[in-house]
């Protein structure tokens, strides 16, 4: 349930074209909905701003097929991430309105409702490598209802291709730093500018990376200011915390 | 150099009250200072938006006490982090107007000049034993710019008295939590709100706490979204974190 | 041997139908029957009061198959975890009564003779990719003799589906709660009852969840009390320790 | 609050010798009482069957006297963990009941209202050096109502001294098996009863004991079923677990 | 080149069959040979009582089989350890007495002339899933010259099977400990013999095993005296170091 | 863009054949190559001595083609470090001068212009199966210009193997020592030479080598002096080194 | 209980000196002795050839007094390690024939009784720093009844001095290695000599030695053969397992 | 001993000033020097080109007293390192040349032996705790023969510093970059330059710094080539490489 189908309902009541009780029970029954396996929770976009994600990881086709099914009735914009070509087939089939997006392997079902945040999330990634990570990041921050620049392939190893983008970067909002191997991206980024900085570790190197925790350790011992960090691999989380700070904005 | 400093020799060239040539040397003799065993980064308040601040530990009081001097030589308001009774009786007996906060261990000298940011910051607190960090970060936040409402030991072993405080949690800009032992309570808040959260774990715990390890890893692995972590015990940098957000709003 | 056995052999020789040598003879036969590659624990049900269960991984087919024939033979409901279709194939071939369940990969071949223990075991997991070792606790619960209750997909993210189900979740005589990322639902859940909580980590979960060792930190240092903590995904483990209280009950 | 002190405030509303209006109001008092740097949970009590415990480590003298003195007005057994004789003398001071037990290194004091429990709790410890926290687990248990057993120094180097007392510990309802080094002792004892095991891990040991954490995952890997583990030196917490069973029992 | 080998060779230069010379350049050609990717150590047997073993991951079947024949050709007993049976098919066609052991993954190539060290070496595993490592370090204890005993499934958590073979076990001259999980059953034998303890832990576990730590931390911290570790599903090792001590009997 | 290349365009410059603006645009358009997934440094080879490395790993088959193509066109050497036959195979059909060593799993293409340094660098390995990393540093130490000599397997468990070659060992001028399982040759070969030893810990071994842990913690906490340590397995990073040594030379 | 005076107790008997029920009460008795805090293990010495030692830390004063004053009257030899000049002086007080190492921090007090074992155990250390847990390891040894020798500061950063003292090495029955660092030298020198070799690791170092994990692991994952691994710093524990070897030998 | 010393010696020999005998005397007198607790390496300034040097932890005063009297009596220039203003009050009683640095922390005793490398060695550090492992070494450097050129604090937060040094820093042969926190400056050092970088990580930082190990992981990780890592805070092992690699330029 999102804040607008919220208002709707309290005007009808308003208006006495729908009755207390009736109203009651819609958002009784609105507020979540036991699927046995799952309980989906409709009013986290009146809670949070954007409706229940569904993490693909662990679940299986049918419980995500089935999750998209009720969220989409629901009239949210859904959001599938982590999810594979094989999942997009068998929604697209019900849903054809899914689109599918390869390299950050997310799925959009849009419902139009998204607001605009009216802010700007710049993505930078350092390597070929983070892409992914860097894509699931900037397709949710634009499912969110935000103005999105993708700027890759900056690592601290050319500083020159990064100093060369600052000017752009400046006019973020908020600045998403995806980075693997030693990370150093975000303190750097983060010393140059006063925007806040959401720093993405990746599991990407070898050796002792030691799958993402050397890029993840950085990230925490910025010497700049300003960083806050998500887990290893998570574009999603930097992409809702930087929605969070955006609508902020309004 | 902050941004008021800059205009107003800007303004002063423009007047023909200074020439360039004066204007270009006071800004580039004002981008940092070389003290032999530190360079005071004059333009920080400029890049970021607030002056360097001193971290205490490592440096000599003689050290905290030049820098600070240079500091507020230059008009910025000085913070001092993690410091002692002792560096502040040195610092007062030449910078009367300095003032000591002994719970969070810091060092303030007003200056005056920084703007607010318009903004909200809130900080939570698990337990009693968190409130160094707590009050580092409200310090901080305060000394920002920043209007700070302070809820302390609200941990989840008692949900009574955070669900209690909710609707006040529900103003803030941007929600401070800080918090050690398993450190639940950023993904208990993050659930309940749609502002940013900034995860501080603390050090607060003993055996397989690890030294803040284990609320570090719950505060990573957070199911709620909107959560952005900082390093254990900083409860500066949340602060710092939180003021880039702020003064988004503007 | 089950304490039921020893009491009917030890009755047949007090009713001089068994010879002392006989019982002592069926006794010490039955304490451990040796196969080669394993030795059968007869009396872990008159020690333990359940009877030896096989935990699948790292054994074959075949070997899974002997013991289950003997632990059959022997009188003892039957218990195989971590298992698969496959296994399960060959074991119903020769013992049709045994029951598969996927979802928990547990193979039952029940036998009759656990006693109910009378008390209430309820499980409850925080997100859908947990089900697996929330069902390996249940399936276990139920074949040791309690009556459990499942209550799913109720993680902190949406502290209102846990805050809904509570008035059940305090009819349990014992509570396990299974979760993976930041396993905070023990804490809270070990904040609002006065039942022990038995909590169980699952290595649900990516990047800094390290396999399971973020939840596990969290539920060790759980600032509620009443809390006891088994190995990562060891659902079967948090069963059997559920069982030793509720027999405590009677 | 504890369960008796509400039925009594409810008996009187029902006798009309209490307005409701009263009774809410002290209910809602004794809820949670605001100290600024703490909030004492007096309903702890009604939820979790114990008062709230103070935890010395971070707390001064002076927070942790004026909690004791609003718990102790509140009519509840106060009990103070990992504290020290100079605590001691400053409450004994002012509330002479205090008891000190410099071995637990806690603090009790009696109000005579924790019911009996009519469980009978078993510590065994594996080494001298693990007595604080075997000590701590012990005055714990009695304090919440329990009748306790002590068997100290029964380690698994010399498993006769642990045969030997093996028909005792099996008349336990619960059994605490604190140890440190390699923490054999928790697996070897719940080989041999039925009943639930808690495990407490020490941090006694040196090297590769890496300050409990051998211990820590010895217990947790436990291949005899039956154990639930509690963090490093948690005494306290293994004993209010053990409560948790034993109130069942009623 | 076995110590044989070298006193034959002597006694032929004593005799005055073979001239110094040519001694010398066997002595020489024999000490290592360079095949381009590996230098056989022929000496090896000289320094350390046994020929060079090939640890067979990270080589070829090319490679392997080109080790095995230049050992065979100096007449040692050839031993390789985790293996495969494609590549014992590849040493078969050639070397056709190569013997296969499919549970140890060893191939032997027996040479005569390893001769007996003159002790016994009793292996003890604690589950059926350590059989492997077991396996590795008796077969290994056999070619070297051992007597071997092998008492499988005596893990802690049935106490009774292991008291019922200790008589058996104290037979021995080098009892070596096979464990997975907690490993606590190094230290329970350890407790009760006068023998040296190899203690050998397992990558069996799951969760907080974390692929064989939790045992190896256990064996290291062992209360019990008299045990040394080697590295985690080293049986070969194990066995290795055995042999040296027995060898010592003579 | 190399030196040579620079040169030659000012050269021209000088010469009046070729205009400062269009010595100015083709400088800036070579700097670096917008792909769109990835920026080529081009100016790497001017910074750093030689151009961009394309790591293989977390790359497609056409971003490694697109790259290699790009470079060989703006006259660079290309080195594919971590890659397959397959990339082999696609590259081949382009650019035919392609060259792929199958054991250090690299592609070269020449472009005849990487000048000796002048340096001899000789790589050490324990072991059979380091060599792998053992050739990724000797084909990268080659194409970028050093005399590479080769000593293998002379792991310190047979040191006559070593001691024999140490005289060679000291002909060099900068020694990569590739080792795994305990790391100890880095240390051996340092105590006996005054040259730089670059030290790469590998990930083979097994247990607690934990992927290469052991080594890399060895090799850091060499007793011998003048030991520089890389990544694990980075062989490319260990020859990018001693290169950078070597041409120190000149 | 000693062996020797087991058997004098039997011969007692045997010769009708002594009654059956007498010795039964001489031997339970002697079994071991409860002191409340701690269980004396006289019959230690019976199991595994040496009486209980006293471990210092954890211990109080009076504690250990009260310990060996027992063991003392019960005819053993005494050895407290990890202990003090302090408690040395309380000690010698009342059993004068104490004798205190400073450098291995040991107190033995002699009783004459423990037989030779006619092996000879050679302690290595690396550097000066090992010093104390080399000594803790010869002091052990010697009051267990071996001949000991010292060769000490033989660290691989200085080859030749190992070299130099190979020939003595080589007269050892088993070998103790001591070393911090990266602990190369256990690996070093088991692949010199065909003795078992017992490598105790040690918390010398810094930085990235992590308190002796690095040679810890360096041993364990040693590249030679017939190498035990004990605890960091665990002297004692190294000559306990060596002395379980040489007494073999008889 | 050093290359002079030696050559002298030969000379002597060849001039038949000094006969053979006696020469092979000195030479393998002056090999190590046996001081019971010490080998004092005379060879070592041969071997690696400069003296054996004191590490002072673990040493008393007296020991390293006797080691610097030895070293200097042969000739050598005496280095200690890691130690105080009280050892050093004991050495210049009787060694009067002798120099302290305080901040380094390091003795220095003049022989004026070391010749110079013709090398130039510029060491930066990232913030001012970072100075004492910064000054170790700069002080070895220098006594090892180097110029030494110190730029401090020019850490990545203020990026405007190290970019305003970086004509400086590329006048060095090679370039030691100390830093803590994240040690994000040895990459963006190392992605500008062609020289050889050596990367100290230090223990400065806190929380999830992990003593350093957060540094040592990003170095590790460097996307930038050219780097080799020393152990945590090992400012000497730095310079010591260095060295190794100035002195190549001869």
């Amino acid at each position: 349930m999102t804040e607008n189908k919220l208002k709707e309902l309290l005007e009808g009541v308003y208006a006495r074209k729908i009755s207390p009780e009736e109203a009651l029970n819609q958002i009784k029954k609105l507020s979540y909905e036991e699927l046995g396996f799952a309980k989906i929770d409709h009013h986290r976009a009146l809670r949070q701003g954007f409706p229940e994600v569904i993490f693909g990881p662990g679940k299986t086709k049918d419980q995500i097929l089935t999750i998209c099914r009720r969220l989409y009735a629901a009239g949210s914009t859904v959001l599938v991430t982590r999810t594979t070509e094989e999942v997009f087939q068998a929604i697209c089939a019900e849903l054809p309105s899914a689109q599918f997006n390869p390299l950050a392997r997310t799925i959009v079902i849009p419902a139009g409702e998204i607001p605009p945040t009216g802010g700007k999330v710049t993505v930078l990634s350092a390597g070929t490598a983070d892409l992914p990570v860097a894509e699931e990041a900037a397709v949710t921050a634009e499912v969110m209802g935000n103005e999105v620049e993708r700027i890759y392939d900056v690592g601290v190893a050319g500083l020159h291709r990064l100093l060369d983008q600052m000017d752009k970067v400046r006019e973020a909002d908020v600045i998403i730093v995806v980075a693997g191997m030693e990370g150093a991206l975000a303190s750097v980024v983060a010393g140059m500018v006063s925007q806040p900085v959401i720093a993405v570790p990746t599991s990407v190197g070898y050796g002792a990376s030691f799958g993402g925790l050397a890029a993840l350790l950085t990230m925490l011992n910025s010497c700049a200011i300003g960083v806050g960090v998500v887990n290893i691999d998570n574009g999603f989380g930097a992409a809702a915390l930087a929605t969070a700070i955006t609508r902020r904005k309004r």
